[in-house]
C-alpha cells in the first residue's frame, strides 16, 4: 500500500531524494511533535526538519498570525523592498534577541536557505580582508553550494562538487586526533611559521556542535581560544549557527555561554519558526562594507516567514523557554547515558548538548538499524557522522515531558531488540 | 514620514539592501498588478518581483488553497520525505505542463532559490561528463553563490566573490560583438581545433532571453545552433529558465518555439505562483545519476509552495492564457516601438521578447533617471544591462488591459519629461 | 643496428623521450649544418634544436672562447652572484643590442629554459598589476611547468597537467577563426563589456610567430593593435621570443619590425649562442619591483653559457648578418612557394616568416610522412600544429646556400615520393 | 672599487638579483673549494652553488673530459634525441647507481633546473593517480615555477606566484609542532575519516633533510612511516633529493639509509658533477605511463653535462668516497656541537645531517650576521629558515680536512666577535 502511494515519486522525482528512502510513507499532517501519514498512522517526530522545526509543528500562535496576514493580502514576495512585516521583525529581532544579549549587528537577507547565509558571509569576510583562504573545520557541514561545499568536511558531499573545491584549509576540529592533542596549538603553529604553507586566512567558520558531522560539541574553552586567536590575527570568526542555533543547545545563540563574540553569525533552519523558508546573515557594523545589491537573491523577502518568524521570537521574551530546554536536555542526557550504560554492545558514548544529543556506537551498521527499527515503531530519527555511526535526538525544543518519554521508550525498545538480536546480554 | 519609516532598515538592516534605495516606501499589501504602502499610495507593479510574480500579488485562488492546507495544519516542512501536497504536485506537473510537451524528465527540488537549481545542475553536467569547465555566455546571470557566480558575466557580481572565478569559459552570446559576427561559428572554432585552449566543457548553460544581462534575446535559429554543437560534442545543455521561464517570454518554458530539448532545465522564481521560494531542477532521465542525498538543502520541501505551485498549473490546461499573453506582449511591443520612434533623443532600442522587454538607450543614467521619474508617479520598474542602460517592463501576465495602458501612460511620461529637460525637442 | 645502438634508451629511458623516435639514430658529432651518427652518417640540420641552434652546432668561434675559459678555472656555476663573464655579457648584450634598438630593459636571469622565463614574466605581471588573470591566445606554446602550461593552447600538453588550469583566457590569434574575422575587435569587445565575464588581465602573452602552434604568423598591424590595447587598458604586454628571437624571424627580436616595445620580453633557446643553457628575461625599468630573491633558480648564473653567449652577440655587430638571413629567407619563401604550386595534391599554404616557415597540408598524416622520409634521406625536420599538419624549414640562420639547395632537394624529394603514391600526376 | 665593478649590475640587472647583496664582489676563478674575486683576493667556499657544486669547482678529471669533448665537436645540444653521451651516462648511472642499490627506475630527462623535476614528478603522479592534490610538507621547499611553488611552504615565496596556490595540502613535517606531537599519526587521521576534508591525494613530497626550510632532518623512522602510509592508500612518494642528494647527507640517495624505496625521486644540482644544468627524474618503471613528448624542454639534452656527470660517478664506484663523506660530517657535528657549548648567549641549537648542517639561534638577525661577518674574513656561507635563523655549513664533499678547519677558524672567530659585542661573556 505505502508502495503504492510512493510510486509517483519514484516515476517522478529524480534519484536525489533521501530521507523519503529512510522514512517510507507519505506524510499528510503535522502538529507539535506529531506527524501523520495519509494513513492516519502517528509517529513522533525525533528529527524536527534536521533542526528547521524547533518549535513543533504548525504552531497555533504563529499558524493564527500566518493565516490573518494572508487573507489581508499582505506583501507576500518583496525581494529587498521594504514591508512593514520586515520592519516589524527586524525591529522584534533586535528589541528581544541582540539587545538584551549586548550584541550589535546588522542584520542581512540572503536567499532562504542555510548555504545562501555560508555563502553570504564568506564573500564578505574574504572582501573585508582582501585575502583568499578561508580556515574550516574537520567534520564542518556548511552547505551544498560550491562556496558552503569548500568548507565542508565530507568527502562524498564534497565529490559531488565535480571540481576541485579550493581557497580553504582543513584544521582539526576539538578532539579530532585524540583528547590529548591540543588542536589550537598545532592550528596556532601553522599560522606562526612563515614557512608552513598556510597562510593567514580571511575566515574560520565553524558549528559549535557540528550535527551532519556526528554531534560532535566543542568546549567552551576551545571556542574561546579560536576566538582569541582570530582576534590577534585579524581573522574574521564566522559562527553557522544555522542549526545548532534558535535554541537547539540550550540558549538562542549556541555560542552564548562561551561569551564569545563572533564577527558574523550564519542563522537559518528555525529562524522562521514555521518550517518556512528564511535565512539572517548577522554582521558586526564596522564589517559591514557590502555595496547595495553585491550580494542578493529572489526570495530575500519572505514575508509570511517574517510574520512568523516575528511571533516566534516571543519564546524568547522571558526566561522560562530556556529553562524548560534545560530540564528536557537533562533528562535527555540522563537516558542516553542510561542506555550506553545497560547496553555494554552498543560501545555507545554520549555526544551533543541540549537538544542535540545522540550515541556513537563503532558497531557498524547498528545506529542505522536502530533509526530503521524506531520508524517501523511510529519514530522518526536520523543519523549523522561521516560513517553514519551516530543516532540522533532532535525532538521539538516545545515536546512534552510525555512526547519524550514515549520517544525514549521507542528508542530503548529498538536497541534492545537490535542488540539481542546479535548477542544474548545478561540485562 | 517616508524617512521615518524606513529608519529601522538604515539602523539595523545591512548595507548590501538594495531596491529598498530604488523604491523608497515600506509596503504593506498587494493584489493582482498593484500594491500599496503604509501611506495608502497606491502603485502599479511593472517589476512583478523580477519575475517571480507572473501570476500577480496575491492570486484569489491560490490564496484560498493555501489558507486552507494551512488551517488543516497541512505538513508545512518536509525536506525530501513523500508529502501529499508534493505527490500532488509533481503529478499535475507531470500532465499538465511535461506530457502535453512530449517532455520527459526528473523532477529534482534543490533547495528554494534559483541560485540552488543551478548550482545542481552544474554539479550533476560535471558528474555526468566527468569534466570540470562549463561554456557560460557573455552577460549572463545564474546567481550569486560561488558555483552559479562562476558562470555569471557581471563583472562587479563576479570581484564579489573574493576569489577568482575558475571552470568557466565565456563565449559570446547572440549578437554580443556584432549583428555581423557569427558567434555560433566562434564558438565552434573553439571547440575543434586542438590548440585552442579551450576544451570540451561539461556544460553550456544559457538564458534564451537574458534579463539582468540587459534583455538580450538569442534567436532561435542561435538556440538550436547550439543545441546542435552540444549534440555534437556530448556537451550538456543547461537552459537557464529561471527568470525567462513560466510564461514571461509568451509559452511556458521560454524555448519551447525554438523546439530545441536541453538536457537540463533551472526553474524558480514564478514557479511556485504566489512568490514563495521554490526551485525545480528537470533532469533528463538517462542523466539522473545522483546518489541520494548527493544534493540536498533544508528547504527543499517547502509544502505552502507546492500548493500553490500546484493550483497555478491551472493556468496552463488550456491555451486561453497563453493566448492573451500574446495579445498583450504585442502591445507592449508596439507601446516600446512608438517611443521609440517618438523620442528619437532617447537613441532607443527595443529589446526582448514576451513580458520581458525593454528600450536600450546609450543616454548615460537616462534609464534610471526614467525609472526613478517613474517610481515618483507611482509605477514600479527596474533598469537592467551591464551599464543599467536598458528599463524594463516586467508586469504581471496576469495584468488587465487597463492596467497595462495606465502603466505605459506613467512610462511614456516620465520618458516625455526626462528627455525634454534635457534638450528641446519640436514635438 | 641502430636498433642496437637505441636500445640503452628504450630500457633506461623513460616512455617519455619523444625525438629520438622521429629520429632514430645515435648523433655523435656536429658542426655549422652537419650533424652526424656513430655510424658516420652524415645529416642536414633543419631542425637547429627547435631554434636552440640558430648558429649551428659548434660554431668555432664560440667554442674557442667556451674552451679558453674552461681551462683558466673561469667560475663555473654562480647561482646570482657577480662573475666577470656575467658582467661582459651584461655590457655587451646592452652594448649591442639593447642601446643601438633604443629599448631600455633590465635583465633578468631566471632558470636557464624557456619556460622559467614565461613563468617570471608571469609572475611579475601578476605582482605590477595585482591582478590575477591573464590572457593568452589560441595556438601559443610557452612551456611546460604548470604556470607556462596555463598560458600554452594545445589541449595534450593541458591535460598532462593533471589539474585543471587556471587564471588565463584564451582569446583569438591573428586569423584564428577566418580571415574575414577582425579577432582584436573580438577581444576589445569583451574587455570593453562589464557583463563579459572576462576581467581586464595582468597580462598578454604572445609569440609574434606561433612555432609549435602551426608556424603562424601575427601581421605587424595585428601586434600593434594588441599593444594598443594593452596600453589603454594597463595591461602588461609579455612577447615570448624564446623561438621566434634571436634572428629567426630576419632581426634579433622578432617584434622590431612591427614597431612595439613589449613591457616584458622573454628570451631562451638561442641566447647562448651555443646551445647551453640560458634564459633571459627583459624587464622595463618601472616595472622591475621585484624583491631580491623572489624568483631564483639554481643554474641562473650559467657561466660557460655567459662567455658563448657574449661572442654570440659579435655576430650582431654589423648589419651584415641580418642581411644575409634576409636573402636566405627569400630563398626559402621561393622555395616553399614552388612546392605548393608544383605539388597541388599538397594542397599547401606556406605559413610563416623569416627562418621560421613551413607548409602546412590537410591531407592527414602526410606532413608527418614527408619529415619522416626526409630523415630517411639525411635531413632532420619536424612537423608542428595542432594536428602536426604542418612541415617546418629551421635551418641554422649560418647556413650556406649551399646547405639550403641541399636540404630543399631532400624536401622536394620527399614531397614527391608522397604526394606521387597517393596519386599520379602530370607533373 | 668593489663599488664600482659590481655598478654594471646595479644599472643592467634586476632587482631580483640577491647572493650578490649578500656576497658583494665579482668573481673570477675557482678551484676546489676555493674561490677568488677580480682582485684576487681568496674565498673558502662553504656554500657549494647551494648544492650544486658538491665535487667542488672545476674538478681536474671532468675538466679534462669536457674539454675533450668539446673540443672534439661532439653534440652540444640534442633535446631528447639519442646521442653518444648521454647513452654513456644512462649505461653508468645504471651500472654505478642503481643496480648496486637494488634500484629499478627509469631515467627522465626534463628541462635542467629542480624545478623541472619536481614539476614532471607531480604531473606524472597525478596521471598515474588520476587525483589532483599532493600533501606537502611545513618548510618544504621545491622550486619557483607554480606547479613546484604550490608544494613550497615559504609565505613571501608562494606570495610571489599572484595567484592562489591550489591542489595542495600542508601537512605537518617530522617535530613540526613540537617533539611530543606524533605528525605521522596526525596525517594518518586526516586520511583515514572521510570528514576531514582532506581527500586521498595523488602524491605526497618531501625532502628528507630541509634545506632552504631550516636545515630540518626528518628521522629514518619518521620516512619509513610516511612511506607505509603511501603505500596503505595508494599515494606516490616522491623525494625532492635535489639538495640533500649526490652525497650532501653522507650517501648518494639522502633516502638510502632510511631503507626506502621512493616512487618517484627527484635530482638536480649536483648530478652534472660540475655546477652545469641538468635534471633527473627517477620513475618506478611501472609508473613511466608517460606518452612521447607529454613533459618536455629545450634543453633536456644538455651533453657538456652529460660528460661531467658520467665522470662524476667515478667517485662511487667503491667505498672510499662515502667513508670519507662520513669522516668529515662527524667532525663537523663536533665543531658544532663545540660551538653551541661554547657559546650559550647563541642559544644554538645543531640541525642537520652530513655536509648539510648548522646551527639555530634564535637571536633576531644574528645567524645572518655571523654569515656577513664571516663573508669579510673570506669565507661564503648561507642562511635558511623561515627567519633566516641558520647559518649552515654546505661545503664540498671533496674539501680537504684543512680546508675544514680553516673555514671553522673563521666561523668560529665571527661568532666570538658577534656575541661578545652583543653581551660580554666569561668564556
Amino acid at each position: 500500500m505505502v508502495n503504492h502511494d510512493l510510486k509517483i515519486f519514484e516515476e517522478l522525482e529524480s534519484n536525489v531524494r533521501s530521507y523519503v528512502r529512510s522514512f517510507p510513507t507519505v506524510f499528510k499532517k503535522a502538529k507539535g511533535y506529531k506527524m501523520w501519514d495519509i494513513d492516519g498512522k502517528e509517529y513522533i517526530d525525533f528529527f524536527s526538519g534536521a533542526g528547521a522545526l524547533n518549535y513543533g509543528h504548525n504552531d497555533e500562535k504563529m499558524k493564527q498570525k500566518l493565516v490573518e496576514y494572508i487573507l489581508s493580502d499582505g506583501i507576500t514576495h518583496s525581494l529587498d523592498m521594504a514591508s512593514e512585516a520586515k520592519a516589524s521583525f527586524l525591529k522584534k529581532f533586535n528589541d528581544v534577541i541582540l539587545k538584551p544579549r549586548g550584541m550589535n549587528y546588522k542584520v542581512m537577507f540572503p536567499g532562504p536557505t542555510g548555504t545562501n547565509t555560508v555563502e553570504s558571509a564568506l564573500k564578505l569576510a574574504r572582501k573585508v580582508t582582501g585575502r583568499t583562504n578561508v580556515i574550516s573545520f574537520t567534520n564542518g557541514f556548511h552547505g551544498m553550494t560550491i562556496g558552503s561545499l569548500s568548507v565542508t568536511g565530507n568527502s562524498s558531499k564534497r565529490k559531488g562538487a565535480g571540481i576541485p573545491l579550493q581557497h580553504v584549509v582543513t584544521m582539526p576540529y576539538d578532539n579530532f586526533v585524540s583528547e590529548k592533542l591540543d588542536t589550537v596549538e598545532y592550528l596556532d603553529r601553522f599560522l606562526e611559521d612563515n614557512g608552513s604553507g598556510v597562510e593567514i586566512p580571511a575566515a574560520m567558520i565553524l558549528e559549535t556542535v557540528q550535527g551532519e558531522g556526528g554531534i560532535n560539541a566543542a568546549s567552551f574553552e576551545w571556542l574561546r581560544r579560536i576566538e582569541a586567536i582570530c582576534q590577534r590575527w585579524g581573522i574574521i570568526l564566522i559562527i553557522d549557527d544555522v542549526q545548532a542555533g534558535v535554541g537547539r543547545t540550550g540558549t538562542f545563540f549556541s555560542f552564548e555561554k562561551a561569551g564569545i563574540k563572533p564577527d558574523i553569525v550564519c542563522l537559518s533552519k528555525s529562524i522562521s519558526g514555521y518550517g518556512l523558508p528564511l535565512a539572517l546573515t548577522l554582521i558586526k557594523p564596522e564589517l559591514d562594507i557590502w555595496n547595495p545589491g553585491e550580494h542578493n537573491g529572489t526570495f530575500r523577502g519572505n514575508n509570511p516567514a517574517f510574520i512568523t518568524a516575528t511571533e516566534a521570537l516571543t519564546y524568547w521574551e522571558d526566561e522560562s523557554f530556556e529553562k524548560s530546554i534545560a530540564e528536557k536536555s537533562e533528562k535527555i542526557t540522563e537516558f542516553l547515558n542510561q542506555i550506553v550504560d545497560k547496553y555494554p554492545e552498543l560501545n555507545g558514548e554520549v555526544k551533543g548538548r541540549g537538544f542535540m544529543q545522540g550515541i556513537s556506537t563503532p558497531v557498524e551498521g547498528l545506529a542505522s538499524d536502530i533509526a530503521a527499527k524506531a520508524f517501523e515503531s511510529g519514530l522518526i530519527m536520523e543519523t549523522a557522522g561521516p560513517e553514519d555511526e551516530v543516532f540522533k535526538l532532535f525532538p521539538p525544543l516545545t515536546i512534552s515531558h510525555e512526547g519524550l518519554e514515549k520517544g525514549f521508550k521507542v528508542i530503548e525498545e529498538s536497541v534492545r531488540s537490535l542488540v539481542s538480536t546479535k548477542q544474548p546480554i545478561a540485562n
